[in-house]
This record gives structure tokens, sequence and C-alpha cells, in this order.
């Protein structure tokens, strides 16, 4: 996996795609899948909402970092499943046959498997809302998965696979943020 | 425009699409393109950020209402010139041929043109993260479009439109919320 410059990072998310989020655990590490995430900077800054009804919870807020991972269509089925069993009963790097690999400033695994891992850090988190604000402090990208398409959750058990990209990048150069 | 049962209301905003929300003003409603959305409860209740920096943000915070549209495809190149000005000098339903439809429940007007527009009220402004979180009270779908496809922002002027749907719902049969 390649580094990503940090200010290119925010684009990983900005599509909304499902995300695999990783979590360093007393026994094991475990993984969610999640579709309720946001851009909140280009720093970059990112929120996502869970709850103490995910296994995953309290390692989130015990170690207070994670990896969003984000994985390629080719993955969907997998982390379709991965969404449907709980870490507190199975492994799930072993049952889904993927594998962690160490991250450089968290504990929480990154996933070899998927196109991008977007290492973070919990800045916030909003208990009434269930919304945890994340630092990303550091993003890798598998640049040997020519042109990754995502996948977006309808919430009907229906996932939208990327199709084509379209360019409106000269009506909105002066919003774009420095760099990208 | 069809009445969208609320409780299938999140599946319009859970894909990630661009999105385009609008207030009413003192003079004249405004629309702000926005793609930093993401789902919070299935009743349904969103999240979006913005800021002090939009023309809305003043509209949103003094009426605690907005609309948030769901535009396909076709209106993507539109969507990015409404993100692209500003309300404070320009009359955006005018400038852009849209068509603002009397809302039932909010003074902000739905967009005719968009496949879906969710009627929202603002529960609550985090100021310190800028995020908004809002309770859809009514929501619309334009039936008469059929196989929507929605598009997606990359964050560097670049947008991903909807392509195939595949189907996992058997899998995750458990998991999905009731009447869904």
């Amino acid at each position: 996996m390649e580094r990503c410059p940090l200010h290119k990072a925010f684009m990983l998310l900005e599509p909304g795609p499902v995300v695999l989020v990783t979590t360093a655990g007393e026994d094991r590490p475990n993984i969610m899948t999640l579709s309720w995430t946001m851009v909140l900077d280009f720093t970059p800054r990112f929120a996502f909402m869970t709850g103490a009804w995910n296994f995953s919870f309290e390692a989130l807020t015990g170690t207070r970092e994670c990896v969003i991972a984000v994985p390629t269509a080719r993955l969907a089925e997998k982390a379709v499943r991965i969404g449907s069993c709980s870490g507190r009963d199975v492994d799930k790097f072993e049952r889904f046959a993927l594998t962690p690999a160490a991250a450089s400033s968290v504990k929480a695994p990154l996933i070899a498997e998927c196109y991008a891992n977007l290492e973070c850090r919990v800045a916030d988190y909003i208990a009434e809302h269930g919304i945890f604000i994340l630092d990303c402090v550091e993003a890798w990208v598998d640049e040997k998965q020519e042109n990754p398409r995502f996948f977006h959750a309808v919430g009907d058990g229906r996932f939208i696979i990327d199709g084509e990209t379209v360019s409106h990048r000269e009506i909105m150069l002066e919003k774009l943020p420095p760099g990208v």
C-alpha cells in the first residue's frame, strides 16, 4: 500500500461508500461494516454513527482509535456478511479470510484487501447522537487495484456499485481545497 | 410527487448522494449543494455539516427548517453551479430554472425537478463541529422518474454516477428495519 497524502484522503470517504471499521480488542481485532459516515473537514476529519449495541463500540471508546477501510465492489458480499455477525462470537479476520496489516499510528489493523485504509483517532464522541468525530492521521491506498469501484448501501439489502465518472472540475476550481 | 412512507425515507440519503438543501429566506428561498450528509436513524434522522461561511446558514439557524432535495445525474452540472455561487447575490431558483413547490410541513420549498424531497426540522445544532441534526417530517418522491441514478462527489470536481445495483438482502434480512 502507498501512503496517500492527508490533504487528499477526504476523497476516499466523500462519495459515501460502505466502509469497514477495524478496532483493536483485548483478545483480537474486530471489524464492523458501516454506511453512516460523513466528511467534516479536509484535514481530514470524519464523522460516523454507531452505538453501544455494536460490539466495536467498547473498543472504540476504550482505545479511541480505529481504521476506516474502504472496500471495492468485489468485497461487497463479504462486507454484508461482516455486518451480519458479531465480533463477540467470531474472529472476523479469520472467518472472512481478511489479512490484518500493522498500521503506523494506531493499534487497530489495516485490512490488506481493501483499496484504502484511513488510520483515525477519536477526537470527540457526541453521546446524545451517537456520533464519533475522527481525525485521520495516516492514509493508505493500494494503487495496484486500478479503477476501483466502490459500493453504496440503499438500506434495504441492495447496494449500488459505482458507475461512470464525470468531471465538472472547471466549474468549481475556486471551491476546491489546495492541492486537490 | 408521491408521499414516501417515512420509515423508507432514510433510503434516499443512505447511499450518500450529492443533495440540494433549500431554506426559506426573508426575501426569497435559497438552495445550497451539499455532499457532507449522513443518516443517523431510521425514523428518519439525518445529519449534515455546514457553517457560517454558507449563506444558507443564517436561514437554517433562524427558521430551523429545510428541505433536502435529491437530484438525479441529469442535474449534476446544475448542482455544481448552484454550489459555486451564493444566494447572497443570486436567486438560485430563477438562475437555474428550478421550480419551487410548496412543502406541507415546512416553509422551505421542495424542488420540483428533483427525484426526492425530504422536509426536515432542525432537532439540534452542534456548533463545535458544525453538525446539524435533522428530523425528517415528510418525504416525497417523483415516481415518474423511473430508475433514478444519483451522483456522488469525489471532492476534486469529479462525480461518480450510480451504476448497477446488486442485492444481498437475504444475508441481512434480520438487520433490516421493519417494513423495509
